[in-house]
């Protein structure tokens, strides 16, 4: 991907998961510089479902904006720059308050995928609180050092929930970040109608692994990236 | 604010709170009148959803309208005057039954905020009865005793629900009423959804209160009202 | 009201009905016949969604269509019929599966209101169980022995449940039945999400008596139609 | 039938199953050749809402593709083809993930018919682990094996869920498999939210029977499916 490709797949993305409500007017979806792993590509403070290519901005990873074109910014800056400085393997990173899977952001449970869609959040999606290291604040990651806090917390899973406010995503393109945020919402809201029918069976650690594999591969992204792209008022991309 | 700016912005937040499923064909949103503290402006009895610039009118704080111009009113006016009366603070005011946070207004569960998005709600959401005072009525708040013992019991707080019957919000603006209004309903439902979940985690005071102080300032509002405008089918109000 | 009047009203509340999910492909509404009590109106079988003038048939109160015109009819008219018979005070009647309902008819809960605007359906919904008296069956009300038995159950009542199947509700207009089957629905779901929240404070049977005296009087009745006509996607009724 | 029919009704039938949310950007249906008993028709790997009549192509029984066209094919073929094999009655199959019965299909609760709607799903419906006998996999049935265990599992019912993943739901034309999927997901979601309400009264063996009967006869059949269609954007079948 060059870096037009990268604004062009990027502003689909705000648009798909505005349209499927993984965002509302809050949250925000980066895309690493595809031609500089040094920077990343954010919207201008902006929300999701009205971003156009015009909102792109460059970022350094300690999050100063490159140009801002006299833009206001998001203040969770941090949130992008220390994951990816942290975690070389990630292009694309996903910060959302996706209100289904906020019941787990408000309890102490753990999440665990129970269907093979959600496999790609991993074996457990563990819950990061600001309040641990930084105690009470208005709950942004708005400095680096709770930006390198919540990526230290975050380790090298593709997933952590934000105690009080949302989540965090990561994958390795654009699509599986897409992917993956919106299935994360879903395992939530599959999990919380189980919870009277008895017992929830998850996923075994094996299972994830290999259900994970099988849905980040071309012939499920592609097929997901069709149906989101033309759902959200994109043309289709080259059908294969 | 000019006149004609707070009925254009008042005619919107009927929309939005419309479209967004917090009004539906009851409820009502007024605005002070921003020229003449005394007086407060509110569509005549009319769905929010349909709700244009010629059905706003003028009331006294006594709830008396100036000029109904021949048309049918709203019974519930004392909800609007008695508060403004009691709450120089206040700008505006949304009564709204939205079902999501039904729940809470017909148990004796006291609703506080999980999510900092809610935050503007405050610590704790109580319930007025106006069965305590009044005994049996249709429910209805229709006399400026009624009014007044609401106002009363809203205090300082920024929502109240009302129960066996909806919610009463506060706001420094419309769009902090229409922000308030929209999150109260989410906070419910997320509780709602967490109760299986084990203990909820609330937000502490300090956490209210600052995480308020954020969603209040301008770049959360304005970031939400230019989204909300749009999907209400509003043309963007100026981006900055 | 004339024929033409009715025919139009009712053609206009089967599409409110089916685009607020009340009915889907299934489930009918019928209006009393205007100019003579002993008959009623009713589509032919069909979706409540695509029902126009032309599908309306009028029937004899013991459930004989007067001129098919070679239509296929509903199988359980005499849910309709009976009901007319019975109750000469009803002017219109709806039967539906709304999903949000249904929980309270395949258990043994008695639905009470809770919220104002659902206290037209009476302090207390009960379910009738057509295999109770009838034995095995595939569950329609198809004889007039079975329609008689659900009115006899139904008695005074403006709505009832029925085991594994749906409810009935009736009205003394077509806005009012309208307006009581949708707030049916949303106090079953309103009481669904309470349950996890302590002891629902049902409504008084005075608040039931007064709060259905004021949403059925015109000045809520009116605001209501207004609105759900132009959602359903006709043009407004004369504004008041 | 002939195969033009059958090649446009399994088109339709994607698109509405995609419209009401049964299948989302995975799962697949298919339809028995109806010249040819020992062929299926089933869509290249696509997703249900952008499937055409281009896209449809024909396997083998032993789900081997006649002539790919070079497009990239399902690999679940084996949950079509194996119950074609297994069961000469069976002319329509869907393999869903409806999120509203997945509940069912992570714990071990045993899903009931408790609605006459949901009849067609029959008296019970089991959940086959694919683990059970193929330990540790990505949970797809890529392999004659699994799906000659899941066509085994499946026996003479008309649904099975399958742990982890989804369901799979056949019928005796392409109509009634979009009715029984369609419904499957309903009385999940009615038995989910009864849980609190106390113990569920199902259907009796005899309803169940009965109830079927009459859902699945042109009288039910045809209502539904004008209207499904309608919703679906396609034009009206001829109306009887």
């Amino acid at each position: 991907m060059n870096l037009q490709s990268t604004i062009d797949t990027l502003v689909i993305a705000n648009r798909i998961l505005a349209q499927k409500g993984v965002l509302d007017s809050f949250g925000h979806v980066s895309a690493r510089h595809p031609e500089n792993t040094g920077r990343y590509l954010m919207s201008r403070a902006r929300s999701a479902r009205v971003v156009t290519r015009e909102d792109i901005l460059e970022y350094s990873l300690d999050n100063q904006v490159i140009d801002s074109r006299g833009f206001r910014l998001f203040g969770e800056r941090p949130i992008h720059g220390c994951i990816y400085s942290a975690r070389p393997d990630v292009m694309a990173i996903c910060h959302n308050h996706a209100y289904g899977l906020l019941p787990f952001a408000v309890t102490k449970a753990i999440m665990r995928p129970a269907i093979h869609m959600a496999s790609p959040i991993g074996e457990e999606v563990h819950t990061w609180d600001i309040r641990d290291q930084f105690g009470d604040t208005n709950l942004l990651v708005t400095t680096n050092e709770m930006g390198d806090s919540l990526a230290t917390f975050l380790g090298n899973r593709s997933a952590a929930l934000m105690r009080g406010h949302g989540s965090v995503v990561v994958g390795k393109s654009i699509p599986e970040m897409v992917f993956t945020s919106y299935y994360l919402q879903i395992n939530a809201e599959v999990l919380i109608h189980s919870q009277s029918l008895g017992p929830i069976q998850y996923l075994s650690p094996q299972q994830v692994k290999l259900s994970a594999a099988l849905n980040l591969s071309p012939l499920a992204q592609e097929r997901m990236w069709e149906d989101w792209v033309l759902q959200a008022g994109f043309p289709s991309p080259a059908a294969k």
